[in-house]
C-alpha cells in the first residue's frame, strides 16, 4: 500500500487543540489520527483507523492462540436482563438509557456480562461443551461525569471483553491463567509496558482480580510496588496490622478535659502536657495514638444519602477511592456509590456528633457509633485498630477525650474496611519490602467473576453425574481505543509521534524533497519498490510543499522510518533516518530498499 | 484456519425460530449464524461473523479500488448539527434519542451526512484537495417501526456508507459513476443479482438516484422494468402523460342529476344512461372519463395532520407509497411524515366536501380545490390530467356530477404529482416498451446530493479563481448486514444455506463418518492437509455423533465442498460433494486435497 500524501485524508496542525490536557491527545489530534465529535466522542480518520486495527489484529490473532473464539453483540440492548442482575438500577447515571418508540426501555451497554451469559445459556447444556472462552471487539458507552484526556477516557469507545466458561473453579483458574498469559502476549507485542497488579472487583463482583497498569506519570490509578515483585492497584493493598493485643491488664478508660483540641494537632499537643508519658510509657503522644473518627456521606445507587465514619489512626488520612472500592459489602445495596466528607447539612441532622470531639462512645454498654449505637451509624475502623489497643479520642462532648480507650473492650465496630491511605514506605502485605507509589492506566482488567451471573442468570449444566451445576466464569477486558492513546502517550518526543513498528500506520515515510522532478520520479520509484517488498508506505508526493513542513509532518506523524530523496540524489544517496533515535545515514539509492525492509524485519 | 465442531461455538437448530417469516431468517437462526437479541437486533456468532467480515471485505477491496478512504464516525452523536439540517426534527420516531446526564440531547446516527460534511469542512479548505471520496462501515440506527424478516429490516444493523467531494457537478457525476461501478463489481463478486432502478431521492434530499435493488419474491420494495431496459422503483416511474389538448372547441360543462352515484361504478352507469355516447364521441363512458378526487391526510413531522386532495382519472388507484415519496415538495415542512385516507373525524371538518361528489368547483372564478379554492385544501393531479383534458367528476353537491369539465378552462390545481397505481403493460417512460412488476430487497442507494448538506453546514472551499465556492456531495451507501441475509435468502434449499464461495464461512467442510479411529485419524490428516493448502476449513470431528446428523449440520451449515471420510476409507476413497448441485464423487484419499483446491479454485 502506497499512501500518496497529496491524496490522503489527512490535514496536521500546528497548533494544539484547546481541549488537549495529554501529550496522546494532543498529537493524535495534531498529526491527524482522530478528530473530536463531542464529550469523549472521537471520529478517527484514516491514520488512526490503521493504528486501531493494528491493535486489533494483534488481539485476535493472542485470542485465537488460546482458543478463544470471536462473536459480536448488539451496543443498543433491551433492559430486561440487566434488570435480573440488578445493574440497570445499580449502574446509576453511568450508562446511556434510552427509549425505543413503542416505550420500552434500552441502554447503550457498558458491558456485556449478562447477554454472554444468556448466549451461552441459550447454545449450551452440558459439561462437555466446556470450557469455553468467547469474545468480542466492540464499541461499549459509559456516560462518564468528566471525560477527559481523549480517547483514555471516553464515553463511546472499543474494548476487547471475553468471557470464560467452566464447570468448576480448577477449569476457571485455567482459563484466567490462559486469558493472564495472552494479555501478557499482546501488551508485549505493541510494545506496552505494563504490570499486572493485584485489584478490587469492584461493581463487576467476583473475586480474584488483576488489572494490567501501564505506568505513566499522568495514569489516573495510583499503584504500588515493592521491590521484591508485590504490585496492586491502591485499591486492592491490604495493610500490615499488628496482632491483637491482650487487653486483660489494660488500665481503665480516662475522661478528660482537653479545651480547644478540635484537631488531631492539637489534641496531640495537650496530650503531652496534659499527660506526659515517657520513654517507657511508649514516649511522647502521636497522631499514631489517636482514633480519628471521620464523617462521611454515601450516595446509594438509590439516590438515597447515608452517613457513616470510619475510624482510623490519627496519622493516617483517609483514601476516599480505598473506601469506595472497599466499602460495598457493608451497604444494603450493591452498585455505583459517591463518597464525600459528611458536609453541614449532613452534620445537621445528627445531633448527637459533636464536630472535633467524636467517638465511638466510653463502653461497649453504651456505645455512640454503629449500626446499635446510640446515633445509628454504621461504624467501620482500619485494619490496625485491632483488638486490644488502646487509643486516645473523642468523648463526644465539646473540649473532651477519653484516654486509653480500648479497642474490643470498650468499643466495638460493624467492620473492617481497607481504608486509609498507603503510603511510601509502608510494608508490602506479603514481605516483600517497602512499597513506592506509582502512577498508570488500566489498559487491562481480568476477572475470576465466580458464578454471580450465571447464577442470577440460571446458566447450568449437566455435569457428569448428570447434575445440573452453576457455570463459573471469567471476565478479560482490554481497552482498544484507550491503548492506542497509551501507545502514543508513552512513544512520542516534542517533534511529534514515534509509534512502534508493530501499530505504525506504515513502515516507511518517504519524502520527495526539493523540485527537481527527478527527485519526484526517484522518490515514487522507491516508494513501489517498498510497496512491492510487502512494506506500507506513505510517500509525500506534494509538490511545491517546504522542506521544512514535509519534514515536520514526517517527525509529527511517527512513522519508523523516514527516507528522503533530495539534494543527494546526484551523488547516488537517500537519507534513511530512524525515527526513534534520530539517527540518519546516507544510503546509495540502489541499496535503500534493502536497508529499509532490513530496518522493518529487525525489530 | 481448521474449526473443529468439537470446540467451536455452534449450536444447529431442528426447530424454524416461532418469529422467522423469511428463509434467510429461519436458517441464519437454525444453522448458527445469528441470535436474536431484542425486535429488529441481533447478535453475531462465530460463523456469522466469519460470513460478515468476508462482505465487509469485498466492500473495502472496492472502496480501495476507486480510491475512497475510510474512516469511522461515532454512532452516538450529539443533536447540533442536525438540528442545523434540521433533520432532528425531520426523522421523527425514526431514530433513537437519549440524554447524557448533562441533560444534553443525542442519537444514535441513522445516517451520517452532517458528520461527513463537517469533517471535510475542519480539514479541507481548497478545491485543490477535491475530488474526495470517504467511507465508513459502521453500526446504525432505526428505531422501525415494524423490524422484521430478521437481518433484512434490522434497528441496528451495518452500513457501508461513502459520501463523495467535488468542487462542481461534473466531478460530482464522475464520483457517482465511480460509486456506481464499484457497486456493480461489489455485488457481482458477492455473488448478489442486483438490478439499479431509477429511485426518488425521499428523505435525503438531492437530484438524481439509483437503487440496487435485489430481486426476491420477499422484498419490501415493488420496482417496474421493460424489456427494453428500463428499470425503476415504483415510487419513481414517471407516468407517460398525454399532450395537451387544445379546448377553444371545447363544449362548455355541464351540470347534471345523478342520484345516488357516490362510487365511480354507480357514476359510470348513470353517465352511459343519461348522456349515452355513440363510438364517434369516443364510446360508452369509462372510469378513464371521470376524475376521482381522493382526499388523504398527511401528518407533517411537526404532529401536525393536514389534508391533501389528489385528482386522479377514475380507472387508477392512488399508491400512497408514490404519493409519500412526491408530495414532499408541495408541503410546507420537509422530513418523515405518514400518509392515510382521511377518515370521518378529518371530513367532519370539512364541510365543503360533500362525500361521493367532491369536484375541483365549476369554474376557475370559483374554484373549491386548490389553496387558493373556497376549501383551502392543497389540490395536486396525476399528470394525466392535462390541459384541455375533459372530465366527469363531482358537483360538490349531493347526486350532482358535472360533465365536460375541462382542465385548464374550468379548473386548476397547485401541482402535478406522481401518484397513481403503475400498473403491469404500462408503458416505460423511455419508450422501451411496455413495465411489468417484480419485488425486490435495496441492496444499495446512490444518490447526487448535490449542495444541500454542505450549504446548509457552509461547507465551501476556494475554487482556481480564488472564490469561495458550496462543495457538491454524492452519497452512497451499502447494506452490509442485510447483504449478508440476501445471500442467505437466495442461496438456500431445503436442507439448508448454500454459500457462495466468496462469502462462505469455510471452503471446505470434513466430515468423519462412523466410529473408526483410522476414519478419525484420515480425516483430521485430510483436514490440516487441506489448511495446509491455505483452505479454511471446517472439521466435524465429533464423537459418537450419527453420520445423518452430521451430514444434516453440514448441508444446514452450507460450506460448499463437503468431504466425507467413511466406509469408502477401506477402499482408499472418500466422497467428495458439491453442495450446490449436489454431486457426489468418489476420490481417491491421495488426490483428495487437490481436487477440493481446484474445485475451490475454479470458482
Amino acid at each position: 500500500m502506497v499512501l500518496r500524501l497529496s491524496k490522503l485524508f489527512l490535514r496536521t496542525l500546528r497548533e494544539d487543540p484547546a481541549d488537549a490536557e495529554v501529550a496522546s491527545h494532543r498529537l493524535l489530534v495534531r498529526a491527524g489520527y482522530i478528530r473530536r465529535a463531542a464529550p469523549g466522542i472521537y471520529t478517527w480518520l484514516p491514520l488512526g483507523l490503521s493504528v486501531l486495527r493494528k491493535v486489533e489484529t494483534v488481539i485476535r490473532e493472542e485470542m485465537a492462540a488460546i482458543g478463544a473464539q470471536e462473536v459480536h453483540f448488539p451496543a443498543l440492548l433491551p433492559k430486561e436482563p440487566y434488570e435480573v442482575t440488578n445493574r440497570w438500577t445499580e449502574y446509576g447515571d453511568g450508562i446511556f438509557r434510552l427509549k425505543d418508540r413503542k416505550g420500552n426501555d434500552y441502554l447503550l451497554a457498558p458491558t456485556h456480562e449478562e447477554m454472554f451469559t444468556l448466549l451461552v445459556k441459550d447454545l449450551y447444556s452440558s459439561y462437555k461443551d466446556l470450557p469455553l472462552s468467547i469474545y468480542q471487539i466492540q464499541n461499549k458507552y459509559r456516560d462518564e461525569a468528566r471525560p477527559r484526556a481523549g480517547l483514555l477516557r471516553g464515553r463511546e469507545f472499543i474494548m476487547k471483553d471475553s468471557y470464560s466458561f467452566d464447570v468448576d473453579d480448577a477449569g476457571l483458574d485455567a482459563s484466567y491463567a490462559a486469558h493472564r498469559g495472552a494479555y501478557l502476549k499482546i501488551f508485549e507485542r505493541l510494545g506496552l509496558e505494563v504490570i499486572p497488579v493485584a485489584a478490587t472487583a469492584g461493581a463487576m463482583g467476583g473475586s480474584k482480580s488483576e488489572e494490567f497498569l501501564h505506568p505513566t506519570e499522568i495514569g489516573e490509578d495510583t499503584f504500588v510496588r515493592s521491590a521484591g515483585g508485590y504490585a496492586a492497584n491502591v485499591e486492592a493493598v491490604t495493610t500490615v496490622a499488628p496482632a491483637d493485643i491482650d487487653f486483660s491488664n489494660a488500665p481503665a478508660a480516662e475522661v478528660r478535659d482537653t479545651p480547644d483540641t478540635p484537631t488531631i494537632e492539637t489534641l496531640v499537643d495537650a496530650a503531652n502536657i496534659l499527660v506526659p508519658r515517657t520513654e517507657s510509657d511508649g514516649g511522647a503522644w502521636t497522631a499514631a495514638d489517636t482514633l480519628k473518627n471521620v464523617v462521611l456521606a454515601v450516595t446509594l445507587p438509590t439516590g438515597e444519602r447515608q452517613i457513616v465514619v470510619i475510624g482510623v489512626p490519627g496519622d493516617r488520612g483517609v483514601d476516599l477511592k480505598r473506601v469506595e472500592a472497599n466499602i460495598g459489602s457493608f451497604l444494603p445495596i450493591a452498585g455505583e456509590i459517591t463518597l464525600e466528607a459528611a458536609n453541614e447539612e449532613d452534620l445537621k441532622k445528627q445531633p448527637l456528633i459533636v464536630k472535633g470531639y467524636l467517638g465511638p462512645g466510653l463502653s461497649l454498654d453504651a456505645p455512640l457509633l454503629g449500626t446499635e449505637g446510640a446515633a445509628k451509624l454504621l461504624y467501620l475502623v482500619d485494619p490496625r485498630v485491632v483488638s486490644g489497643s488502646a487509643w486516645v479520642t473523642g468523648a463526644n462532648e465539646a473540649g473532651k477525650h477519653v484516654f486509653g480507650l480500648v479497642a474490643g473492650r470498650d468499643f466495638g465496630w460493624d467492620g473492617v474496611i481497607e481504608c486509609t491511605e498507603v503510603r511510601a514506605g509502608d510494608e508490602a502485605p506479603d514481605g516483600s519490602g517497602p512499597l513506592e507509589t506509582a502512577r498508570g492506566i488500566e489498559m487491562g482488567h481480568i476477572f475470576q467473576l465466580g458464578r454471580k451471573y450465571a447464577e442470577a442468570l440460571e446458566l447450568k449444566v449437566l455435569d457428569q453425574n448428570g447434575k445440573q451445576v452453576v457455570v463459573t466464569m471469567g471476565s478479560y477486558g482490554v481497552g482498544v481505543t484507550r491503548a492506542v492513546a497509551a501507545l502514543a502517550e508513552s512513544n512520542h518526543d516534542d517533534k511529534g509521534l514515534v509509534w512502534p513498528r508493530a501499530v505504525a500506520p506504515a513502515d516507511v515515510h518517504v519524502v520527495a524533497v526539493g523540485r527537481g522532478e527527478e527527485i519526484f520520479a526517484a522518490a515514487e520509484k522507491l516508494a513501489f519498490e517498498l510497496e512491492a517488498a510487502g512494506l506500507d508506505v506513505i510517500y509525500d508526493d506534494r509538490p511545491k510543499v517546504s522542506p521544512g513542513v514535509k519534514f515536520g509532518d514526517a517527525e509529527l506523524v511517527g512513522v519508523p522510518t523516514i527516507l528522503a530523496v533530495g539534494r543527494g540524489l546526484v551523488d547516488g544517496v537517500v537519507e534513511i533516518k530512524d525515527r526513534r533515535s534520530g539517527n540518519a545515514e546516507n544510503i546509495a539509492v540502489e541499496k535503500a530498499v534493502d536497508y529499509v525492509v532490513d530496518a522493518v524485519r529487525s525489530n
